[in-house]
């Protein structure tokens, strides 16, 4: 048995435990888990010191070593995302409709858990404790496999949490860190039909990617952004350059970031250089077509098919000027990632054309795209956005992380 | 490009024209699609007829040259499918829900297309018709791989469709059948991201383990039925035997269909003789544990691993006599595929746990898993019945064959 389906061995024996806990049961568990990151604050700090040590070693860059540095603060910051899950509403056992048929069957539609949910992530080791409250909050036993760079904290905050759970009564099974983080074990997680109900890969396109292409077990892809913003002839100037400026430099490595500006030929000329200047002042480089280049001027380099295709993350942004919002929609429709759209518009038919068209889990009329985010939403935390059409569209809250069960009463009907 | 690319591209072109439809234009073209099978009649059974010569020469079963088989009366049924479906609410354009957040902006989750379904199936034309008329009805465009046995039969559907359709205003490419139905055209289906939003196999266990594991594009697993019924100590003898014998006799080829029956030890002397007299009628065949077979005699077979884990499709049922609840239970945790699932009692505590423990798309309390259908469900038609717990779970209707899009509205927010 390789080692990867031990741990999924393990988490099917245990997803009972968790699966019918009650809620209180389950916010107890928390609640310990919340507790215990704070106690263990300083062993968290020194095992954290020894992936940054090695990623020093490795010459990883000042940006990546942030993203793995734990500190007090954000050991602290970790253990309010626990506590702020179990003020979330539980989705398990909610019924979501019932109807009894002419034969007298009463058949009813409720929400259960998953059952063992497999996340695999990059360097960012508070993904393991955000999702494995997620996952648990929602009744599901999962399967945690960080990047090799954040192996010491991550297994330490694994331990972590497995104990605490362990003392509320819960099998610490429930949440498993994979500890060998080979290729190998990467890909055998990909394929373990029957103990993998689901696997979720956060992180960047190329893992996204290679998930899709090789993953067995049923996957939910998340985050590749492309994001557009059509500035439409009617819109208001100057709300078109906060929203395009927002979505781009308020946090450009994010998904839900803007990456391509496109802009109605009849206003280009006076809204192009009103959000050049704005971009300014983040020094925001641009690649543009040729009409760009004609109103902004020579700082515009070329863009190509292939920078209208790239999700930059970074202060970058491609720019197209279009005849109408045909060929804004059509644009989208070809390199678009189906994450989250806008228009900015005065013209209630092509805010409603915009919608209907243009496919993506959520299209903005006359509001920034950076708003795509499960806090933002209401739902509270979310496990990834899903830029898929099976299971979950958008922003991933606790009732993505379950599916349903039909429960039929009868007093012996037959056919 | 390869053909599948080639049909791909062609459905993603289409598929605006039928997901913006309104539900009176989706209906006209189904009207004219019922219309059209009556009226070529005859030439369906022409074509139809080289298939069945065809099978006659490869030596195909008798049964099997029945599914294959298209007469008047069949046709009929066919279009009398398509006109049910005029009749069932379209679900597309439905406002799910919807909230204001604090900041003004207006969330709305609503009922969209999936966009490009493929369905891959075996021999049976009518797939064709049924399959095409729920994707079309639901805002989709769909790319149809039938058997190669029904070749004829399905080109000439196809071709009577896309024209009724074609007719009616919408684009004759949202329904395409593969005409090349090599097993290459197959496997490039499976791998056709970017233009398939979902695959669907209809089938043997076979060609849907095939398409699970080649498929790169979203996969809906369907129709792998081991359910099982278990006759609790305090059953009603008489419910218990109708409830296993309709299961496992009315029509033993489906996938909701009886393949296994767990019996409490307290009650199998007063049971099983019963159950097996009855079965007598179709002459069903048994695979028992030494209990069993040392309470019905010397026609039980024994019954091993292999054949509690087998979906017979005919007259033919494992049994096991069980300890009590919680056996049956670990015994359906074991051989279950996650489809049908029935406790017969008198006990509201283990009618209870049985519905709470057993993790199947259904779960009966006192009827017969034959009901797993979208019909019996109420639901019209269906495509399919789900054995995954992503998307979909269970029969699958017009709404299982949509996603859902986030339209935001707002007047400038940013963030």
């Amino acid at each position: 048995m390789s080692y990867a389906e031990e741990l999924g061995k393990k988490a099917k024996a245990a997803e009972m435990s968790v699966a019918n806990a009650s809620t209180s049961a389950k916010n107890n568990a928390l609640a310990a888990m919340s507790k215990a990151l704070i106690e263990n604050s300083s062993l968290i700090v020194s095992e954290n010191a020894k992936d940054l040590a090695a990623a020093k070693e490795n010459g990883m860059s000042e940006s990546m070593q942030d993203r793995l540095r734990l500190d007090e603060k954000r050991i602290q910051a970790m253990a309010k995302g626990v506590d702020e899950i179990i003020a979330l509403n539980d989705p398990v056992g909610q019924i979501i409709e019932g109807f009894t048929r002419p034969n007298g069957l009463r058949i009813t539609k409720t929400r259960v858990p998953l059952g063992v949910i497999g996340i695999i992530f990059e360097s960012r080791p508070n993904v393991t404790v955000d999702a494995a409250a997620l996952c648990l909050k929602a009744g599901n036993a999962v399967i945690l496999k960080g990047g090799k760079e954040a192996i010491n904290s991550n297994k330490c905050l694994g331990s972590i949490m497995r104990k605490a759970v362990a003392e509320t009564g819960l099998s610490e099974d429930i949440i498993q860190v994979v500890e060998d983080t080979s290729r190998d074990t990467t890909n055998e997680l990909m394929r373990l039909n029957g103990y993998l109900d689901v696997l979720i890969p956060r992180g960047s396109g190329r893992l996204i990617q290679a998930v899709v292409n090789n993953a067995t077990v049923p996957v939910i892809e998340t985050g590749t952004g492309n994001c557009h913003v059509f500035v439409d002839e009617s819109a208001d100037i100057e709300m078109a350059v906060n929203i395009t400026d927002n979505g781009k430099t308020q946090r450009p490595s994010v998904c839900n970031a803007v990456e391509s500006l496109l802009v109605h030929k009849n206003i280009a000329e006076k809204f192009l250089p009103v959000m050049a200047e704005r971009f300014k002042a983040h020094n925001v480089k641009i690649y543009g077509c040729d009409k760009t280049a004609a109103i902004l001027g020579e700082s515009v380099m070329k863009a190509t098919d292939e920078e209208y295709a790239t999700e930059f993350l970074d202060y970058i942004i491609s720019v197209k000027v279009v005849e109408d919002i045909d060929e804004a929609v059509a644009h989208i429709r070809k390199f678009g990632t189906k994450h989250s759209e806008c228009i900015v518009t005065k013209s209630l038919d092509n805010a409603e054309k915009f919608s209907r068209q243009v496919d993506a889990a959520a299209v903005y009329v006359n509001a920034s795209t950076r708003f795509t985010d499960g806090g933002e939403f209401g739902f509270g935390a979310e496990i990834g956005i899903s830029t898929q059409k099976l299971h979950a569209r958008g922003p991933m809250g606790l009732s993505e992380l379950t599916t349903i069960k039909y429960l039929i009463n009868g007093n012996g009907q037959i056919r």
